[in-house]
């Protein structure tokens, strides 16, 4: 099936979960074997219940582009997307994460997981990028997508113009970093993390509109993190420098040991 | 081809770089096409004059388990174990990352490339939980493994009683956890870090055997992190705590923005 729009197929039960409790489902084909587990049962009984037509099969696999669609492929509406103002108002101050040519959709997936668990609630999309927003993806969220709002803009540098208008503070990813993310106090300002891909980094053009890169600090017998562990590093940083400040941390404590 | 041990079926081109590297290769296939670039050129001069047989194919696709072999795959002498008290002494004051029960290869690999980043450089894993140390594994650790220590252990409980023993101190990581992991002072000790499966956490077994567990703060939002994720912030963790009190960070600077 042509994709029509973001999020609109999808595999995996935590990812189809999501999309029947955001309302958006619209059809849903689910393994046999699988309702004799509550929480599948549940899944049908709620889409059923809001006029999602179900359909029980024995295999999903050959209808699925993930490997592990853990009994459930579904389609829904695309999922809604926000102007770029309401992605800067989601936080406040603004938190929001650009992704300047990611290719692998497991690091998306994953990306969107952290930055719902940060508190980092925006995300900031090319258009001609949203390919990896796809069953995949949106399988390595586990749900996350339909909580965050996502901006789709035309280009990364698009959107590092247009946020620099709004008063958000540009910070890149980088390997060859102007400093180290740790610690880095702009983080507790309006600030966009702009993440590149995999291996090149950023590209030039998205370089050149930042008002920062920061680096990870690692040791000298590794070229690079994989991206997706890279941004979460990014995006927890940004709740702790602001738990920092504000003293409020997510949850959990941090006292000296009993 | 059955897996005669840890590391011995490579592909990806840094998975193989780094077991030429090594010494360790016995057999190389790679794709014609590839040759054109610089660095698949080096790699079979490299390879050949470590007397590597190298075979140049059309496809290496269909000898490959991962879906994206990048041109390469191979064969190896199993990477070199160490008993357990080797790993405890790799880095002053010990750091050790257990896994128990990870299932996702994916995973493992993506923590090994974070340990190595992060200083935590000694790796403990299962005898019966070695299966995703396989091709997987090694390509998404873009060549870690080769520079860890690695010791295999017969069960998590196992390795647990014999580190303590080695005063080393247990820290499980666990959403449910005693405390936070940020500012966990325990991680400037001799420690091992401990980590559950996907979705599942800590085992029983494991838990009762740790001095402590420590959670990452999230929101309510979501329900976990990936694990290689929640890894990864551990083991940067310890890099973070350890910097703080010695005032020797891995590399990069945290000044004030100029």
């Amino acid at each position: 099936m042509a994709s029509a729009g973001i999020g609109d197929s999808l595999e995996g039960f935590h990812a189809v979960r999501a999309a029947v409790d955001a309302g958006r489902l619209t059809g849903l084909q689910i393994e046999r074997s699988r309702l004799k587990r509550p929480d599948y049962q549940r899944l049908v009984d709620d889409a059923r219940q809001s006029g999602v037509a179900v359909e029980q099969v024995e295999d999903v696999r050959d209808r699925a582009v993930t490997g592990a669609p853990q009994g459930v492929v579904a389609q829904a509406r695309p999922l809604p997307l926000s102007p770029l103002d309401e992605a800067v108002a989601a936080a406040d101050p603004a938190a929001l994460l650009v992704l300047d040519h990611l290719e692998d959709p497991r690091n998306v997936g994953a990306i969107a997981r952290s930055m719902l668990a940060a508190g980092v609630p925006a995300l900031v999309v090319p258009e001609r990028r949203s390919a990896p927003l796809g069953a995949t993806a949106f399988k390595a969220a586990a749900g996350a997508f339909e909580r965050l709002t996502i901006a789709e803009v035309k280009s990364t540098a698009d959107a590092l113009r247009r946020l620099r208008k709004l008063d958000v503070w540009l910070v890149g990813l980088d390997a060859g970093g102007d400093r180290s993310l740790f610690g880095c106090d702009l983080l507790q300002e309006p600030v966009a993390i702009v993440v590149g891909a995999e291996g090149r980094g950023l590209s030039q053009l998205a370089g050149d509109l930042l008002d920062l890169t920061v680096s990870i600090p690692i040791s000298s017998e590794v070229e690079s993190l994989n991206a997706s562990v890279a941004a979460s590093l990014a995006v927890f940083e940004v709740s702790r420098m602001r738990a920092a400040t504000l003293g409020a941390p997510l949850s959990g404590g941090s006292g000296p040991l009993g």
